[in-house]
């Protein structure tokens, strides 16, 4: 892709704060017009998200409260990435310890960018079959609400704004358009 | 929603940051186990992106470079909100500032939160229809290429990853499950 004319080549980067999970910079960059601006970016680790879809075609949603947001989310289960930890392993670890299953079946979708303006956090997302219950492994510190919820609950969730987070509608628009070629909806 | 027993009661807030775009905040807050923790937060504008389909069912997108991801990405039409201003009509804004497009029709799909662990940044998600070409506005520091793309096209970029960014895969798996749906693809 040929994109040298809306490049900005850094001119210095300031370093503001270094946290546990984010960490903040300023960068002064040289814009294609030659001027001068800053962009506030925010570094975080990556993430990974996944749809899983049980034997009898329902997904497992997970209800946590998300002090950013002020309120608690329906989403797909997902969790950070550790250090030098591959995405297609922290998805298995991340779906086994948040809900207890594993799955036969794995399959990448996308990774995306959840806020290019301001931050690099990239989240790796993919489909999960071939369901099998083991044991939830909840971190000491993590609570979460289990659900699972079919193709008309979905549909009432999304209505509702209990589902309000964006890699949670893309997973789901992505199951509904598979649904909808099948003809099972 | 019944979500007392995931909330996480602010003990204390300290403000780190205060940006021209984001600003950056530590709050203490209390575990539903009665422990404590910590949660870097970062606050955000909020913004709108826009689904704009022209009368030939090609979507409209944009390419600009993204200094936090250290790429450029396409993208559908998007920009933060003023502060006061609303939602739908930083939509129309935006869409003709961006694009030259003016649209008949506008509907309200989602509100979304893009990255709930660690931002409040909440997207207003529209599609517009009904297109008609006025002239771009672009800001004076503001610089991307224009595109248009049919549904052929959509899934080549979606697949080559030079759509990486999620909202706009968002809004791409919705028109791909409405056209699904109606049996146009």
């Amino acid at each position: 892709m040929d994109d040298k004319h809306l490049q900005e080549p850094t001119v210095s980067t300031k370093k503001i704060f270094e946290g546990k999970i984010i960490s903040l910079q300023i960068d002064t960059v040289t814009l294609p017009n030659g001027k001068q601006a800053t962009r506030e970016i925010v570094r975080h680790p990556g993430a990974v998200a996944i749809l899983a879809i049980t034997n009898e075609n329902r997904v497992i949603l997970v209800r946590q409260f998300r002090k950013a947001c002020g309120r608690s989310l329906v989403e797909i289960p997902a969790g950070k990435l550790e250090p030098g930890e591959d995405p297609a392993e922290c998805a298995k670890r991340e779906l086994l310890e948040e809900t207890g299953y594993r799955a036969e079946n794995w399959r990448h979708l996308h990774s995306m960018f959840t806020s290019p303006g301001f931050a690099d956090e990239l989240i790796h997302l993919y489909v999960a079959t071939g369901l099998t219950m083991g044991e939830q492994q909840l971190d000491a510190d993590e609570f979460l609400d289990l659900m699972k919820a079919d193709r008309a609950e979905v549909e009432r969730l999304l209505a509702t704004d209990e589902i309000a987070d964006a890699k949670t509608i893309t997973a789901l628009y992505w199951w509904m358009k598979e649904l909808a070629k099948a003809g099972k909806e």
